[in-house]
């Protein structure tokens, strides 16, 4: 359970929208912590940009609202990994994300460059195709 | 021109992807403020809930450097109005987004409404139809 | 214990100096959960804007570090509570903090006016002075 | 002029205390652009951590108020810079704040290492003293 902080509200009296697409990083790290992995581990030459990331939101969040963040891989391609992110309160769900995430190598002073995703990362991740939603 | 600030940028070395959402709601306010309005006059009743938001990510931004937000309004309905965001650097395009908010009406301790979008301000906005995009 | 998120640090590879006043205000917070109360419940009149507010920083802290925060009330007078902020892992510590706030009365559209504290607010915190650090 | 924007407002509907941090560090960057210096050039072994940071609030800021920051070296030692941060509308005090940075050496893998400022930055910033208000 995640729950609302102040700094998160906005003078609407609601969760920012910007703040949703930090709660679906969270869900992204904890997956990765999971599966027994850091995304961004010190001194790691590996690095993982988003390609694209969207919520559709259906209920507000307000301040101190617990609410549970579901983080499912949907796809692992050559070098991407594709998400969806499902906010829910009980029942009712607060907000459906999606994320995708491209592999590139990164060399200080280099460009990124993408690169195809390590088997032994690729490996940890189970699919949760889209038809399947729990 | 609108210029990366520090702490906009996350541990790889990049503009963090959620800061993305903010350029665009920087965007969205300043398009109000050229029409001759504010988005959150204070004491409004009216209130203006994102139903959806995106990102497409095409070149990461880094530390200082300066783009440009180019926020259009692409359609108007009876409660939504639907904008394209335009990020870019020179004849670079950085990143595109999408953004859809919903009028509602919100008194203290009422739930939010969903109303028809006042005239007055619906009447302000010149749309640019998804096909032309500039 | 906290974990630091991937969007809390900055291009320095370190947390962003800004965000421990986050995790002061997530330590206020909680602190007035556990004495029984909410610092904004729905609908209130009162409000607790800041009067000061600081850090010594005296390690950095990483993405993915567990950390803890513990905050106390050092001083509560008429209108105004004091805290202390300790930020630590195992026996390191990260960072001390300090911070003021104010008791006032906001209506809509009236400027915020200070107040004396609700007693039974008051009631609920017990002091830790300044000399005794635990 | 700084603007005032909604992600920086809280449900308190004023700008989160935090933010204010986020303003300073703006000012000390535009100091540094100002003398000519970035505080971050892309592959630099010198860094910047914060020692120690504070802010006195005088007045609440709301959405679209406009303000001004005024950002002035108030002491240049041999490792650190401290700063005064005053923030104002008008005639008005809205905030000051105080910043002290250290000069690190920063390489990958090996602990930040304190170090002395390195003459030809040292050279470019022009101090105010504490008395001399402007």
């Amino acid at each position: 359970m995640r729950r609302v902080q102040f700094h998160e509200t906005d003078a609407a009296g609601l969760v920012h929208f910007g703040a949703f697409f930090r709660y679906m990083e969270e869900g992204e790290h904890a997956l990765w912590r999971a599966a027994g992995l850091s995304i961004a581990p010190a001194g790691s030459e590996i690095g993982w940009p988003r390609l694209s990331a969207s919520f559709e939101y259906h209920r507000p969040l307000r301040f101190e609202d617990e609410f549970e963040i579901r983080m499912q891989v949907t796809a692992v391609e050559r070098s991407t990994i594709a998400y969806r992110c499902i906010l829910s309160r009980g029942d009712e769900s607060i907000a459906t994300g999606r994320l995708t995430i491209i592999c590139v190598s990164k060399r200080p002073q280099e460009p990124l460059k993408t690169i195809s995703i390590p088997p032994d990362i690729a490996a940890r991740f189970r699919t949760v195709p889209e038809e399947q939603k729990r």
